[in-house]
């Protein structure tokens, strides 16, 4: 059997397929009011003419499941807090509010304050409130000591303010923020290839993003025209920005160590398909913007280079990494 | 081993101690800002002087396991918007946006449609877009059929339409609104004690109370001091409004026949504590404003009757019901 997401029991593209069929079932009057984030990484309602609450959900899959099986749990809330609040700054929000969901079979005490403990950090880290939640004991529906957790956070944008994708061009640069692994993606697939004897080091938390971008959300003549979490499907997050462009990317960041062993088993397009590849956000800006937004991710800590930029080549992403480039299609 | 609700696997006073500490762990700078709505049924966040965004998350807990069983999955989507959004009027706020989080091990495309058209019903009945969610293929976490779900609500609330449960006194009169059955609670123990030939009937969906609660929101000279959502708990949830108060509920609502079957085989004062016992919404209001509340939810087609009144004993709510009558204590 292949080393591939799909044949790892995720099959990505039935999902977007029934992505599809979600929205058509779910349309209605009214829809066409929201405002149109770049890369539908958040749901945009507007309140106002200038105001909109921006809203994201998302779970962490199977890096649960590691989790449990190492009786490791007080991380697993920082990449909960993380996939959610990466997303909201995606279309330009600013961070807010956070509630978990927290669902498992049976309430242990030193389990459920550890994963609250994990959210807790997260939203410090996002500068969020965690204003609520719903924790459900739910017999029979997961395994002793298995649990699931969804999060759902609210951020505010003003109509100013929003990332729409529009005004990316070629020749616009595309920056490289590090991610610090796998972050809380691929996860079916790396459990089933990555020997249990480093799974700790897939636990490592997914980092957030938001305090450098708030920040630069903020200052005088800076635009950041797209930003993109590379989440579940890879670097084919690029392509959500905006249609009829390209990414060239000629300087990718060093790949965390976890991907040496991630590349012992898995081919490499199918990585960079379904994994960061060290690059857990992207941003594109117009050249002159590129070494503020680079020093304000160095100031918090980040490492953050320029890795490549848009080109005219719609639907094409080459990467030029270690000894061989390839081209990732969209 | 007795049907309680505790001895069916859900320790609700854990749950709460749980709860405590999750508030405790989660408490930063900033809480203090939060508006407080009634009963804590929401997150009142304001991003004005004047006005709030108001949040909800839930799930259906064990319903969902009836659900799979009985491959019956077109309604279960009613009950996850339900439990969200009749949660958010009871602080005041009016529903506008829903996401859903949908996690199970393996995609079935009938099933996934059936859970999806359920909550787009939902949402039509709360006046609400279901504006985002998140559908997640987690192998290995849930088994064959099974699924998860939780749902995340907003709403918009302004200062002075915040119900806060202040202003409730001895002599307000409550109205009671009736439920369709059990609604989403209680499951743990209702399937346990309920004979599987009858278990078509529990599925019944959660009545959704939202546009006769917004149409008296809107409505001049008339204030719900407060709005009980009757889950988790039972009868209970009254006590949530204001503390220092009691209830005397002598003209309680016809109880659905579900319940017929549940008083076989549960104590009368575990069923209250549990169910909603044929009351799914409570409202408080002052003797002027009781029948124009009648009214608005007869027009809407629910059922709705004066059932008792505001007391000055704390704590205590009695019920005149059937052929006895009882107390129940917070």
């Amino acid at each position: 059997m292949e080393n591939t997401y799909a044949a790892a029991g995720v099959d990505v593209l039935k999902a977007e397929a029934f992505v599809g069929r979600l929205k058509k079932l779910s349309r209605r009057p009214g829809h066409e009011r929201l405002w149109a984030g770049a890369g539908g990484y958040a749901s945009v309602v507007p309140i106002s003419e200038f105001q909109a609450v921006a809203l994201t959900t998302d779970g962490v899959g199977t890096k649960l499941l590691l989790a449990s099986e190492l009786d490791k749990l007080d991380t697993i809330g920082i990449d909960l807090v993380a996939m959610c609040a990466n997303d909201l700054i995606c279309v330009g929000a600013k961070p807010l509010s956070f509630l978990d969901y927290y669902a498992t079979s049976k309430l242990v005490d030193h389990y459920a304050d550890d994963i609250i403990k994990g959210i807790a950090i997260g939203c410090d880290q996002a500068g969020m409130l965690l204003v609520g939640g719903e924790t459900a004991e739910v017999p029979d529906l997961y395994q002793d000591k298995h649990f699931d957790l969804a999060g759902f956070s609210m951020g505010l944008v003003s109509k100013n303010e929003l990332i729409t994708g529009d005004d990316i061009e070629p020749g616009d640069l595309v920056i490289g923020v590090a991610s610090s692994g796998v972050h809380s993606n691929g996860f079916s697939l790396a459990r089933k290839v990555v020997p249990k004897s480093k799974w700790e080091s897939l636990l490592t938390p997914t980092l957030i993003y938001v305090k450098p971008v708030v920040e630069l959300f903020g200052k005088p003549g800076i635009k950041l025209k797209g930003i993109a979490h590379i989440t579940g499907g890879g670097w084919r997050n690029l392509f959500r920005l905006k249609t009829g462009i390209g990414f060239a990317i000629n300087n990718p960041l060093p790949e965390p160590e976890i991907y040496t062993e991630l590349r012992k088993h898995v081919a490499q397009e199918e990585l960079f398909k379904t994994f960061n590849m060290g690059m857990g956000l992207s941003i594109i800006v117009k050249k002159e913007n590129a070494a503020v937004v680079i020093e304000t991710f160095t100031n918090h800590n980040f490492q953050a280079q320029l890795v490549g930029q848009v080109t005219d080549q719609s639907g094409k992403l080459s990467v030029d990494c270690k000894d061989s480039s390839m081209i990732i299609s969209n």
